[in-house]
């Protein structure tokens, strides 16, 4: 499947995105699910994808040509807040989609669902989730993170890690925490994790990609590791008198 | 939805469950999801249940009836092995789903699936899930438990923490963490809980709840969220050598 996260601290933004997609296990593939759109020098945006994998590609070249040749309607190089770039995307997402689910009917789902960030002009940098329907939500201010795809198994460390005054380097290790529980948990989310990094007002995203192997990701699974098996051996006593024997 | 845990391990059985049900925000109700059958001094089974509650329910009439009145067909007092009691649950399973599902359309779904539990003479104790199209499996060696429901959230914490040679009491704290950890990313998973401990060759459950507020609870909750926090302090570095900056 996928597993993409975003993160608005106050300094920021933050992207972390694995690579494996898969129809099937003969199918197995590494596509990046992470995607930068710098179609003009005051704005920026950030993409990552989750879904059927040709729509959210149809989606992006669409994307392109847009900005290739402008019609009559919105293109990125025009919008002039986030939400409006949100409300282009879904409306092409759910327009591709349409397109080909006919040809689909029940056995597949031709969906695709996105998180967009980034900055238009001077307007607040923030993170965005593009539904299937074309609507779209913030993240809260309590927990200001979005996750697509598997995002299940990585929800609890980032709850308890991010807030919005965390610094970047502790978010993206929160996030990278995130992934890797993911990814050992779920075979269908896995290496290489490509990372952005947004510092507000920049314009500009800073790109890394984490290879399988990478010493931060092995020090960061060791890291864990080691501090649950520790508190496995600490978990707080319980006694009968925590229990009501009437379980009936 | 539903969360229930089964472990089993050298000693015995550990079984955890929630007790929270719900078809929409409006009708949010308490059911157990822990079951015991204990229909001849030589046996004892333990179900819990995921799904559609209606048919849940149903099974379980079913299966007193055919104590209460056994026919031709197989019942709990009569199979000879663990594996048969899950083959015969799977079976009045799929009957009872079949007979609704016609009025149900694609708007909800009829399934339910179950955890089967206990020891059938000297046989082996153990844990089989039992699928909605009937057949079964049981827990594997290296990961000797268990889930249905909401399984994603709380999957990282038993991987860690259970093995065929930890206690009964350890392994009971795991499950009520795992459990409260679920609760917490989700609101469809709630207390009481119920807890059964089953040692094997004893043809017994000892059963146990614990309610919201419990002293344990509390603990293991806090036990987390201190264990947690603390670790976000202490995240190992991460430096630009471990990232390739070519993410293209």
């Amino acid at each position: 499947v996928t597993y993409c996260i975003a993160i608005r601290l106050d300094e920021g933004l933050v992207f972390l995105a694995d690579t494996r997609t898969n129809a099937g296990v003969d199918n197995v593939g590494t596509y990046r699910k992470l995607h930068v759109i710098s179609p003009a020098p005051d704005r920026l945006f950030v993409l990552e994808s989750a879904g059927n994998l040709a729509t959210t590609q149809e989606v992006l070249h669409r994307i392109d040509r847009d900005l290739a040749a402008p019609g009559d309607g919105p293109n990125l190089a025009t919008v002039a807040h986030l939400f409006e770039a949100a409300l282009y995307i879904g409306a092409l997402s759910r327009e591709v989609a349409a397109s080909h689910e006919g040809a689909f009917g029940n056995r597949r789902d031709a969906t695709a669902t996105f998180v967009l960030g980034g900055q238009v002009g001077d307007g607040k940098a923030d993170v965005l989730l593009v539904y299937p329907e074309g609507n779209y939500i913030r993240a809260s201010d309590e927990r200001p993170f979005l996750q697509i795809g598997e995002s299940k198994y990585g929800k609890f460390l980032l709850e308890v890690g991010v807030h919005a005054e965390v610094d970047m380097v502790t978010a993206l290790k929160v996030a990278l925490s995130s992934m890797v529980s993911t990814a050992r948990a779920n075979l269908s989310v896995g290496p290489p994790y490509d990372i952005g990094i947004y510092l507000n007002g920049t314009h500009h995203l800073e790109e890394f990609r984490v290879n399988a192997g990478s010493p931060a990701l092995e020090r960061l699974q060791e890291f864990w590791s080691n501090r649950l098996r520790d508190a496995m051996d600490e978990l707080p006593p319980i006694s009968p008198a925590d229990f009501s024997a009437d379980a009936h």
